[in-house]
């Protein structure tokens, strides 16, 4: 009988090895041999999975992505209003180790998505969704009464997207300046000019 | 006699006419071939001015940031305080087709400067001239009476170097909710908040 392999498991596996070879060095300065041997499979042996780099950039960045939505459910479902949206902040910012790697990769699949139509919807989708959450935290702040200024809500949410994916990159390239400390000082300063 | 050849003329040369392929195509989809067939050279050409991509890049990258130098001067020189400040913020945003190819080579930059030391410092160099520049607006606006917000300076620099750094991906990639005008008006708005 042949042997049963669930391609997408074995997709997601194969991610997760991976995962930490280009979040080190970068997808740019890796090979699909090096990539290969830390998934540990033969050279080659990836291919049936994945075509070539930009197919495993997407499954990285999308795997990132699902890492965020497992962490967004709590402080969505637990809190309201503007408490959820601190919350939903707090998981896109790169406060610590993890969402610093999350960040490496998003900035690869930026460079890339700007080339490839297929990664760029991916990233329009993701944001969009991310716009879509802070959206209805901002209604909900509303109807509460925690927000009251006039300032419409396309442009608070723009602001507050623009400032995360800024911290995305600076927290990674200028950590002296961009600490979690002052990520946070920023993220409570705007969110004070709502109120 | 030998032609004299100066070599950083050719070096500036060949990253103007490099530029667009970069802008269009990303430096990771291009060959060093093509970049040399681009600025004029037969295969290998090239090598006698730089080694390798990420020293294309770096060019690159040194060349947008002297190009919004010379932009930022009048910025700095015709106007003073909040308005010198608001000036130097429309430069580093990517309102206009030159600033969204300058953004485009920003990203570049950005992915390979998280695992090349010397990028990485040339990156620090020049946020950190950005930084200064914005210190020193704020300085002269609150000596003005312009600014009066008790937000500490540190925290008004590092919201505006996020957002001017979260819109050069996001005009990119996300255009039909980041635009010109919605830029704008973030920026607006920020800065009414801390006067």
């Amino acid at each position: 009988m042949p042997k049963i392999v669930d391609h997408d498991e074995r997709r997601r596996l194969i991610i997760e090895s991976v995962w930490a070879l280009i979040s080190r060095r970068g997808l740019a300065a890796v090979t699909m041999r090096e990539l290969a041997a830390e998934a540990g499979f033969a050279n080659g042996g990836l291919a049936p999975y994945f075509r070539d780099k930009d197919e495993i950039l997407l499954a990285a960045f999308q795997y990132a992505c699902a890492a965020t939505e497992r962490r967004l459910a709590p402080a969505i479902a637990e809190s309201r209003g503007l408490a959820a949206l601190r919350g939903l902040c707090h998981e896109l910012m790169p406060l610590d180790d993890t969402r610093l790697l999350e960040a490496r990769v998003v900035i690869a699949f930026c460079d890339r998505a700007l080339y490839a139509p297929g990664m760029s919807s991916a990233y329009q989708a993701t944001t969009a969704r991310w716009r879509t959450l802070m959206h209805n935290c901002l209604a909900q702040a509303r109807l509460l009464g925690e927000v009251r200024t006039s300032v419409p809500d396309e442009r608070i949410v723009e602001t507050l997207v623009a400032v995360v994916l800024g911290f995305q990159a600076n927290a990674v390239l200028t950590p002296a300046a961009t600490t979690p400390e002052r990520q946070l000082e920023v993220l409570e300063g705007l969110l004070d000019s709502y109120v």
